[in-house]
């Protein structure tokens, strides 16, 4: 884990900031504000710092969290389940997909149903789901506060906030970077729940895909209203040269009418030490991960290749939301 | 989770009845007599008690409970390892059913032979199977006490008590009240377990379901013998009016010779509105979920309906059966 | 569990000792020299000294282990989480086949970028896959230890670390006994890492299969070379005339050209009655588990059949490795 400024100089939020959200469920990027999110980003440093000098923390002993991946979804149920450890709790899970769904939603309950009833056992429920909107039935079923870990094609937003945190913890700041997205931006729920918020920050941003998938017009209508620049491109390697931050995602084959169209574009969206060396000095490179060939290997080596650090932050973002929605605060 | 007046007057029950079960195996609800049902409903209280003003519970601190899960049974499993860790123990889960059983079972190992392993590792083992009179060979296999969550066709005991729990939390007795069974009394475990714990009590019985899934002739006569006053119909309208609690079960289409003969009862015995308005004033009504359609969701708010509330008494029971079979005591 | 005299007078390992293996990965038999086999021994007898007498152990509470099984296998999986939770620790488990895989590898991701993410959530990773040298690529790609709970038709050290165990407590020794490894020798992993580890003790051999089945020649040149006395045959009748422990493996139908060749040899090597009878006074039978029918079940009730006993040592054993190669000793 790397030991950041951010990390090192962190410091327990007060007492009013840490209750902000008690009680409140998390189902997009866009339901936060500003402040909302700087006190997670602050949480999750403050946890790390506490991660990193190996102390034990317990705030949230004799607690249960549900982990309800419906979906199936390993890293983010490892690292919700690790997170929920750290803190001393205790935790329950589903773990399936609907092809091979044995829950007792197979024998025909409702989603509505379900999350009433587990609701009543747990402090606190993560759920995980390929339809869009079940976070929002989730959260209605719910007394205790639903965290979302991706709902369909929609949002994902533990994912985008740890994203934007590990940006601050490599950068140091947000203000001023120029972020360039890459891959698939029309259907990828993870760029959509970052853009929401890069917004926040002001950012630059450049948008690098072929033009089967660009970024859907209503969002790109959203960011030019609130004044972000936008810039919108297929030359990945025109594009990082003045790239500070490079967000890359996968571009799936099922996207395209054909194989052959797939082919033709595939080779100009990967990441490979050609593009590193023409990229902008110290330009920082992360995925959410998992990787199959849009970036090489051999990047790995690169030190702005963050993206095993930036799956790592996970981890203290998610200790933050489960300790913070709950009020099992540090 | 409802707070009333049982679980506000919960009193830590006697040493001597604390250890009235220690060592025992929950196999069946035939197998209790009055005294032990009563110490696992006291038990469950006392802790429903301290769930409810959020005390922490240390008293299996250090052991470890094997879910034993051979069918699928979200519900079942995660309450009990809920009831585990409320009690600040350890949980160990296999959960796969039969069809895509990836266990050494697959492998063609016995029963007994994986209960005698697993046995060696833990403290208690609760097991589930389709197979009936598994929960006897793990008994038989173990030393460690075991606890039936469901064996095919058979008795499921722990949900019988649960539901026995939740009438005397919502009707503060059982003495003198109509209990009317409704649905498939022929194949439904939970209802036979349910009668077993009934005639304790002395109820007087409905028995409301089509002709096809009346109630077995061998439970009846049971009951007769016992002197339990029975009535059998298959007019659920008239039923209601004279019923203090409805318990609802689930009439699955594959029970029926043809479909046409399906579709012809199955909206007779539908909770709806009309039902809920015509029965007998206070009338609590129970499921033991998972609910498709045999109760309609606007009967959810209905005072009166109970099932959800009825699913929370899980947990309660569950650490009163894990500690009070282990010697595990408050 | 058995209290041998070995357990009954175990005593805490030196300090340096204890750190021996601090850091290490347990990836084979074969990189144990017998310091390191003799401190893992000891460590596991102190552990199951402290089961035996219900003393909590707690030097591993906050850390957490990863149980990253690509290939089912519930007898291992349950007890290496049995054993992290007897030391006070946490778990956080994958357990699927690859056939109904639902893991980010079915995404395309790589072992080696699964296993760099779950490491930095992690104090520890237990790995179980089909394929060889996925324990290896794991130990690359993780800076915590990782332990190789059984890959592909490779080394399965943990196996054979709890067979070496199960005879010391059983014999009080190994030296100058006569072990007889019975069954598939040519591709039983466990017959393979447990051969590495008799040939420190100097045991000799006796090799018992069909012609179909030998040990391949390279164990028996490697055992030759170090002076071990070696005797092959295929009458297992005359083989437990001189056998002080019969290690039984099991003939799959699968390994032979045709049905028939398998039925004219299997019943040759089935342990009943009749085997047991004409054996050495005091013969110790151990299986690695599951047993299918090479074992008839009525000689678990012979004292020498120690195959439940040897499940049950995995557990200390387990312990043993997890706390001394994160260096969290008691």
């Amino acid at each position: 884990m790397m030991y950041s400024k951010m990390v090192e100089n962190a410091q327990k939020p007060s007492e009013q900031r840490l209750f902000l959200m008690k009680g409140k469920d998390v189902l997009s990027a866009y339901q936060f504000n500003k402040e909302e999110l700087s006190v997670v980003i602050d949480t999750a440093a403050y946890y790390e710092k506490a991660l990193v000098e190996k102390r034990r923390l317990r705030n949230m002993e004799g607690k249960i969290m549900a982990a309800l991946f419906y979906e199936p979804s390993t890293r983010t149920r490892l690292s919700f389940e690790t997170a929920m450890h750290r803190l001393g709790g205790s935790v329950i899970t589903i773990a399936e997909s609907l092809k091979y769904q044995t829950s007792s939603m197979s024998k025909g309950e409702s989603l509505h149903d379900s999350i009433t009833v587990v609701d009543q056992y747990v402090d606190v429920l993560v759920v995980r789901s390929p339809i869009n909107g079940s976070a929002e039935i989730a959260a209605n079923a719910a007394e205790n506060p639903v965290i979302n870990a991706g709902a369909g094609a929609g949002q994902h937003p533990t994912q985008a906030l740890l994203d934007v945190y590990t940006i601050l913890k490599e950068k140091g700041t947000l203000e001023g970077l120029t972020v360039t997205l890459l891959g698939d931006l029309k259907y990828g729920r993870t760029v959509h729940s970052l853009v929401d918020f890069l917004l926040l920050y002001g950012c630059d941003l450049i948008f690098v895909s072929p033009k089967e998938l660009v970024m859907p017009e209503d969002i790109t209508n959203k960011l030019c209203n609130k004044g972000i620049k936008i810039k919108e491109t297929d030359n990945l390697l025109e594009a990082v040269k003045d790239t500070d931050v490079l967000y890359v995602t996968r571009i799936q084959k099922e996207r395209f009418a054909t194989v052959k169209e797939y082919e033709s574009v595939k080779n100009s969206y990967i990441v490979d030490d050609t593009i590193v060396k023409k990229s902008k000095e110290g330009m920082l490179i992360l995925h959410p991960l998992p990787r199959v060939n849009e970036i090489a290997v051999s990047v790995d080596k690169y030190p702005g290749a963050a993206y095993f650090r930036q799956a790592a932050n996970g981890v203290p973002i998610r200790m933050a939301l489960l300790s913070l929605t709950t009020g099992n605060v540090l």
